[in-house]
This record gives C-alpha cells, sequence and structure tokens, in this order.
C-alpha cells in the first residue's frame, strides 16, 4: 500500500481534505468495525452485499452470501471493493447545502478468492470467532468436515486502500453565522443492549468472561477495537 | 417491483428462507436508515461508497462522493445496486459454523441518474433536509444558485428489490443442545447520544422542535421510521 502516492482509483476528487491513506488510520477503521459492504461485478453489473469481516495483517477476511454469488464465477480472483463505514452523527448546518454526516470509512480494493485449502479454511474459521470472542473456538463443538465444505471464506490482499473521515461540527459560509439558525451536531453511537442467554443454555454453561467487554452501554467500535489491540 | 416471482438477480441461494420480496419488508427497512451503500462499475471494476439516502415512492435519492465518480461516467443512467444493512446482534452458537449476525438489510437494483434539472434538484434538496428535519428547509438560509450547481443528486427508481433478515437465537444442530457451551445474543443498537450545538449559534437560534425525536438514548433507526410514518 502506498501511502504518499494514491492511486486514482483511490485519490478523492470530492473533498479532498476529508482524505486520508496512512494505514495506521486505516487499519484503526478496520479494527473498530464488523460489517462490510463488498461490492463486486457480474456480467458488468453491480452488486454489494454486507457481511461480517476480519482482517490479519493487509489480508481481510469474510465469509457469506457475498461469497455464493462470487463462487459461481470461474476466475481464481475476481475484483471487488471492500467498504466498512461507521456513522457518527447528524451534522446541521445553517444552510442545506452545508448539511453533513459525521462519519469514519474505508474503501479497500483488491482480488478476492475463495480459500479452497482445508486447513487455512478451519483455521481462519477458528479466527473469526476468536477474533470477537478470545478463545471461544476451543470451547465450542469442533467443526465437521461437512461444515467446512459447507462454508465459503473468502480472502482479499488489500491492494489499495484509503479512508475518509469527518468530524466536528457544521461549517458555515462566513456571512450565515448572522443568521439566528440554531445549528450543531446530533451524534449517534452503536451501543450493546442486552446479552441473552439462549433458553436451552444447560446450567453448566457459564457465560464465558470474553463477554465481559460487551456489557450494556460499551460502544460497539470501542470493544471491537480494545479486542484487536488486546490480541496484537 | 414483482412480489411473487424474484428474477434470478435478487433470488436468495443462501438461507433462502431469510429472503423477503414484499414491498412493505423492503419499505420499512429502508425508511429505518439513513446510510446506503451504493456499488456501481467502472471499467468493469466494482466500487462501494457510503452515502446518504431517502426514499419517495419507489425512487432512491443520495448525494456525495459515489454521485462525483458516476459523474465521469457520461452514459445517461448506469446500474447499480444500493444496499441498506441494520444491524442488531452477534449470535453465539454452540458450534462456530453456526455462529451468526442478526440483521435487516436491502438491495436494491436500478439505473441511477443525475438530476439535471435545477427545479428538480432544489426541491429534493430540501425534501433530503426534511426527511430527517421536518420543516428545516423553511428555516435554513435559501439556496444559492452556486450551490445547486456543485450539488451532485443521484435518482434511482427501483427495478427489483429484495430484503434479508435474521432475527432470534442461535439455531444448533439437534445433537449440540447436550454441551454445556454458553450460547446467546449479544444485541447492539444504534441510539443517539448527545445534541451538541453549535458554539457559534446566536442566543435567538432557539432550539428546534424536531430535535425532540432525536433525544439521548433513542434509537435511530426508530426515529427515523417515526419521522417517515408521520410525514406520510
Amino acid at each position: 500500500m502506498s501511502n504518499a502516492r494514491p492511486s486514482d482509483r483511490i485519490r478523492l476528487r470530492r473533498m479532498p481534505k476529508r482524505g486520508h491513506y496512512d494505514q495506521e488510520t486505516i487499519n484503526r477503521i478496520l479494527d473498530a468495525g464488523m460489517l462490510a459492504h463488498v461490492a463486486y461485478t457480474i456480467d458488468g453489473k453491480p452488486y454489494v452485499t454486507p457481511t461480517a469481516y476480519w482482517r490479519e495483517g493487509q489480508t481481510l477476511y469474510w465469509h457469506g452470501s457475498s461469497a455464493s454469488r462470487m463462487l459461481r464465477m470461474q476466475a481464481p480472483g475476481v475484483p471487488v471493493c471492500v467498504t466498512v463505514t461507521h456513522m457518527d452523527g447528524l451534522v446541521l448546518a445553517r444552510a442545506g447545502f452545508h448539511h453533513s454526516i459525521n462519519y469514519r470509512s474505508v474503501m479497500a480494493f483488491g482480488d478476492a478468492q475463495i480459500v479452497t485449502d482445508v486447513a487455512e479454511k478451519a483455521k481462519a474459521m477458528d479466527h473469526f470467532v476468536d477474533r470477537f470472542f478470545p478463545g471461544r473456538s476451543a470451547e465450542t463443538r469442533p467443526v465437521h468436515a461437512q461444515e467446512l465444505k459447507a462454508t465459503s471464506l473468502m480472502r482479499m490482499n488489500i491492494d489499495e486502500a484509503s479512508a475518509k473521515v469527518r468530524v466536528g461540527g457544521p461549517v458555515d459560509d462566513d456571512e450565515d453565522y448572522v443568521l439566528p439558525i440554531w445549528a450543531g451536531v446530533i451524534a449517534f453511537k452503536t451501543v450493546m443492549s442486552d446479552i441473552e442467554p439462549d433458553e436451552r443454555n444447560l446450567s453448566q454453561a457459564i457465560r464465558p468472561a470474553y463477554l465481559d467487554r460487551y456489557k450494556a452501554g460499551a460502544r460497539l467500535d470501542e470493544v471491537l477495537s480494545s479486542i484487536y489491540d488486546a490480541d496484537h
């Protein structure tokens, strides 16, 4: 990934001051998330599907329905764009034109490949669980061969990526600050509401300690970042 | 939009029981959101950008950076896929394979067009502000001709769409319910945290009543749905 000279594909044309190309900024945004939107092309038409993902170094992994569509394409690697977005607030300005959204997002480009090696797939599935619930893969029922076969796991090395971030209050035209119009930011956050044990849990099924991070009211982005940091 | 016979493009192959094609389900998901991921193709490569959107009937509107990339394509209409996703929880099962996510999402397909008519664009920009803050467009500083020119507004009639929804607890294999493994759901929600008035607000700039809906702790999806319902 080149930080100094963004390519034509990732260079931001609109609001260039919001663009970031350094790997640290990009990784922080990726590691605070669990939902990506993966875009791919079939017969020249665009598709984008939501999916859970995780990062290992400069590789993103995901599985789910996006893979099943892409699996039908016989290519060994297909170009995809993986976008992760955190929404942080609505920005109300004194002019309609300057209304905005506070957000952090990353667009990552690369060729997605299907992970076909069974051992690699098994390891990656464990990583997936452990990325969100450290140590859980050792506690759950071992994977069946049939399950591995039924899992579509995708892997993409990030060829290039860019981040786009907006923070702070409204930015109005100088002459509009004399207008008696309320302006400001409505901030929001994604937080845990409840942990709901399955009603069929056995009495011996103790609640694992790693769930303590996911306590009611905690911010999801902060929980995910802290788990990532503790593991690296 | 055909409800009875989903086309090949929108029919779900994986987890078909999670698919919904009725317009009411689709609209409820769209009207509970403000952030869409818009996918499009340039030179055969996929791109997906986050953007604020709103719905009017079977038309979606958005503007922002996705438009600026697409503007460079001279076509009068370009195929896009607009996906809206609400994440509701992490599902922990007794087997890694059955871990899942609770979510509500819509994929909508159509040809995106640039809104070039100035009057239509001005009206749509007002709608955009009023969709989130009913009546605000009449309070803000009137739009400048130059701002209208600088705005890239996109419009897409929904040709077809599908919703995908997962709710509820883990679904494990029958034989695994005897295992003493904790299973359950970590539910989360996006809520308002604070309303932060701009420090340059004049004393006469009274906080508008429509902000009352966005009170701390309220769920963003419910606020957006309630505003939509009150207006229709």
